[in-house]
C-alpha cells in the first residue's frame, strides 16, 4: 500500500489525499508536524532531501514528493488527466500558477494566521501576502467567470491543487466573497464524487 | 511562427528560448521590460491575466503562459521529456521544486542585485534569499553528485528549467564554489547541442 507523508493542515497534502481518495487509491497516512520541524530530522531528509511534505512512498520503495507531481502521476490515465497535449500543458499551466502566484501567499498567509496564531508578529508581511493572494485569485475569478472548471470544462488535477488552499484563503484572513465565480466552482468542487474536506481525519 | 514575450535577462524567458533553439523551432521574440512594468499594461494582462514573461503566442493565436507549461508542451515527442510515467514524474518534481524552493531565492536575490543595483536596499532580505538559494543548490549538488543529469541519466526539460538560474546564481551574490556537483553538470549542460548563452541576443 501507498504511504503518504502528510500533514492534516496543509493544503499540499490535502491534494494528494482528496486526489488518492477520489481514485479509489489505498493509502496510509503518516502525519508529519512541520511545525516541530519533524519533516527537517536526518531520517525524514534521507527520504526527501528537501524536506518538505507531503511526499508519497510507493510500493516498490520510491519516494515522490512536489504535491504537483504526485497529482501527476496518479492522475494518467483518470479523467483528472485530459487527453490532448495543449490540454494537458493548461492544466501544468495552472499547477505551476498555483505553486509560484497562490500558494507562496494564500497558504503562507493562513500558515502564519491559523498555524502559528502569529497574526500580530507577521502584520507587516501580512500585508504583501494578502495583495498577493487576492491578485491571484482576482486572476482565478476572471478565469471562472465563463467556465465551469479551470480546463475543458471538466474537473481536473488543476481544480484539485487549486481547490486545496483556496477553499480556506480566509483562514489566513483573506476573504473569497469578491470572487463569485470562484464560490460557483468551488461547490462544483465539493459537489465531486468522494470529495473529502481537508479536515477529514485519516 | 511562434511568438515569445521575453524578457532578455529573466531566466525564466532564457528557459524557453533555450529549448525551443535546441529543438530548432523558430520563433520571433517581443522583449517585455519588467523593470518598467511593461507585463502590467492593460494590452499585455489581455494576453496574460497573470502578468508574467514569458508567455508564448501560438499560430493559432492562443497565449500560453508559465514557462513550466510551456517547456513540457513543446518537449513532448522529443528526447527532452522521457516516455515513461515515473521518470516524466520526475521531470516535473525537479521543476516544480525549481518553482517554489529554487527560483524565488536565487532569482528574486538576482533580481535585486543584478537589475535592481539596489543590494543595500535588500540587505536584510538578501540573507534570507541567500540562505534559501544555498539550500537548494545543497539539494541539487546532493542528488547530482552520482548522476548527470537530473532525471534518468539523460538531458531533459528538468535540466533546462534548473539550469536557467542556477548558473547565474552569483549575480545575485550567491556563489556555486561550494557545489562541486553542480559544476559539472553546468558544463555537461552547456555541451548540448545549440546550447545558447543566456546573453544570446534574439
Amino acid at each position: 500500500m501507498l504511504t503518504v507523508y502528510s500533514n492534516q493542515l496543509s493544503g499540499n497534502c490535502y491534494k494528494v489525499r482528496l486526489l488518492l481518495t477520489q481514485l479509489g487509491i489505498p493509502f496510509k497516512v503518516v502525519e508529519v508536524d512541520v511545525v516541530k520541524g519533524e519533516q527537517r530530522t536526518p531520517e525524514y531528509k534521507a527520504k526527501n532531501p528537501n524536506a518538505k511534505v507531503p511526499m508519497v512512498e510507493m510500493e516498490n520503495g520510491e519516494f515522490l514528493p512536489e504535491s504537483g507531481a504526485i497529482l501527476y502521476y496518479f492522475a494518467q490515465n483518470t479523467p483528472l488527466w485530459p487527453l490532448d497535449p495543449l490540454s494537458q500543458t493548461r492544466v501544468l499551466q495552472w499547477m505551476f500558477f498555483e505553486q509560484y502566484s497562490h500558494e507562496p501567499f494564500i497558504a503562507v498567509a493562513r500558515f502564519w494566521v491559523h498555524y502559528l496564531k502569529a497574526e500580530e508578529k507577521y502584520k507587516e508581511q501580512l500585508v504583501e501576502k494578502r495583495k498577493g493572494g487576492n491578485r491571484a485569485l482576482a486572476v482565478m475569478d476572471g478565469h471562472l467567470r465563463d467556465r465551469s472548471y479551470f480546463v475543458g470544462e471538466r474537473y481536473s488535477i488543476a481544480d484539485i491543487a487549486l481547490y486545496a488552499y483556496t477553499h480556506v484563503a480566509p483562514d489566513g484572513g483573506i476573504s473569497l466573497e469578491p470572487y463569485p465565480a470562484i464560490g460557483e466552482w468551488m461547490k462544483r468542487v465539493e459537489a465531486q464524487p468522494r470529495h473529502i474536506p481537508i479536515t477529514q481525519p485519516c
